[in-house]
């Protein structure tokens, strides 16, 4: 069993990790996809389905590969982990996410920090939040554990199929909302419209865990 | 062993995120990729062959995940499951489905019922409904059971394959074709071109029961 | 085991199902992408991808899933199969392969047969070829058999990459050749190039069963 | 066990395949998508990407599938692997990988050999080498023996995600960066851009060891 030291190590390089590959492929894919911003999320939704995948197969056996507060919440309540772990790893993840978001503007040689402008919100994309969230963690916690290993390539393919199918392109993530927040780009997040898209993420995160005691019970 | 109660919320809840995935993915497509229908193609159907595959892994050990009255009708006849467990599955998938085709409506920020105006039809998309669900059923019925776990995968990449290669983007599922009728986008179908659809599915059902009676016995 | 009969069933019915999938994608994406042939490629080349992962999954318990004169005969000559047996499952790939091209005209409301005029050749697609089929043998018998199950989506995948990796668009499957000549579209062949496409096949077909021998030894 | 020649032909044939995928898509794509370099990068990347996961299943249980210098050095220092074995590893991947480069010429009817002239630097590359790098050996390193097979699709997503997120296109890879200097063509490096790319990966890959040995302990 990796210490606590390792397993906080492991959320914070692998959310660092797939924040520059939902930031870096955005950006990559405004660049080379200009004026068709249909072939920029379908290059943005695959590159970041591929990353999580390879991220959850390589840092799940350390820390279990949240990289996600949501997820670690739903943890604790679900799972019985201690909730001051749970409040380490939230910090790990932001921390990592945000590292994450500014190596992504270092590589393409923006400004390690600007504050993105980008607009979300709207009645559509709040509900898309909730769905996002709520198809997320019913994913990660109905795989039973003898199967685990699928969890990796499920919800790379899952947030692969929803930054298409929710309006809001399926954030999904408050470690993620708060990390493209420091980046001016395809995949940023105007910070006026984070606080909405973390709330409707921790009501998603509410629907789930009611659904997984419903169709599990509460063991 | 799940309740029935049980595994009928978990076919209800499943079909409506597939109807989400479909009919979302498909509206928003059509609104990045205007004017090329073959990346708007291109985008929903690997949209959908993530999103099942992600869903049959969170609830197939629920329910079987079978999210498709013809599946259903299949499993009766070639696993000798009680009929009227059957019929309430039926139920709660098309019940699932329309709440999954209004979810998707709203989270676009479109009325929640608009009837579909595409018509589809024609000789060549009835023999593509006969195939698409010929090919489904087979696919899932012919993976024996120790490899259940690869029945996600196979049913996710069958399907945005048949997306492409049958001539009707292969609905091959009664509950998505009812579904469908409720979204005037994309990926809709104009009521009366939905029987013919569905009859069609039928027939490919039957010949899935002989062809998988042909090749492993009638155990 | 399965009979000889079901499995020559299962080679032809497989088969049929990998050239509409081969046929049919090319019709859909030259229809709907006219004039862009990467992203007919590209969508011809993932619903390939995805059609014979599933295909393989679900046919390789009854026959092995061979769909390919080039992988019988070395099946014939690695695994020291039966000659006769690897005859009738040529002539069942052959069969089911027409039938298959047959069907994918029709689904598209196209004459059921066609020639081709698409001529392909040179020396550059000869060596794709060679190269094609070298590396398709290669993949299915060198992964061993205690990981059986990862073969489909591994010939799914290497196909699907060959597609664009090999200036042939990779055959590398005389019964796919021969089927192709029955329609005349995107993906078709014009019978007059077929002989030297599928004799650049059996070349790739030797040298792979070289290469499995010097890696694995002749037990 | 296989002898060491056999794992060095394995190595040379494997690194020649990877190159052909990698080289000879990037040709197929320049030629089909003109002036879309979007899609070009999208189809070479899903190639790659196929490629790999298959190459890695078929040659892994061979030689381990490195294919890949830096791979290699981490094999050395973190599995205490013979430096002389090593070495001779780092010798067939580079004479394969060139190989491969020149068939890849040769399908697509180009010259065999043709000095690249695609300049590739600046200080937003270089660390995108270093990221990548670090990235590919932590995800190859990290994954417990127990799920070994999980190693191709995982290095295949990864490689295949970090073309659009690092801004350099992930090379990644030694034996990749000196045979792409081989071919002028869209996947080209320029030879004098060459040495900095691979200094930046050896960068790379001492920190992946540092962070191996950080989250697993020096066993």
């Amino acid at each position: 069993m990796p210490s606590l030291t390792q397993r906080l190590l492991a959320e914070a390089v692998g959310t660092a990790f797939l924040l520059m590959a939902v930031v870096g492929s955005g950006i990559a894919a405004q660049r080379l996809s200009p004026g068709d911003i249909g072939l920029q999320l379908f290059e943005n939704a695959v590159a970041t389905a591929f990353a999580l995948t390879a991220l959850i197969w390589a840092f799940g056996p350390v820390s279990g590969a949240h990289f996600n507060p949501a997820v670690t919440l739903a943890d604790v309540v679900l799972q019985r982990r201690p909730i001051r772990e749970g409040a380490a790893y939230v910090g790990a993840q932001v921390a990592g996410g945000i590292a994450g978001a500014i190596l992504a503007n270092l590589m393409f040689a923006l400004p390690p920090v600007a504050w993105s402008s980008t607009a979300r919100g709207g009645y559509g994309q709040l509900i898309g939040e909730v769905v996002a969230t709520l198809g997320l963690l019913s994913v990660i916690f109905l795989i039973p554990r003898r199967r685990g290993v699928v969890i990796a390539p499920a919800v790379g393919a899952y947030i692969g199929a929803a930054y298409f199918f929710t309006s809001s392109t399926a954030f999904a993530n408050p470690a993620v909302t708060i990390a493209k927040m420091f980046s001016d780009t395809f995949a940023g997040i105007y910070p006026a419209s984070a606080p909405a898209f973390i709330a409707m993420q921790l009501v998603g995160a509410g629907l789930a865990i009611g659904l997984v005691w419903a169709l599990r019970g509460r063991r």
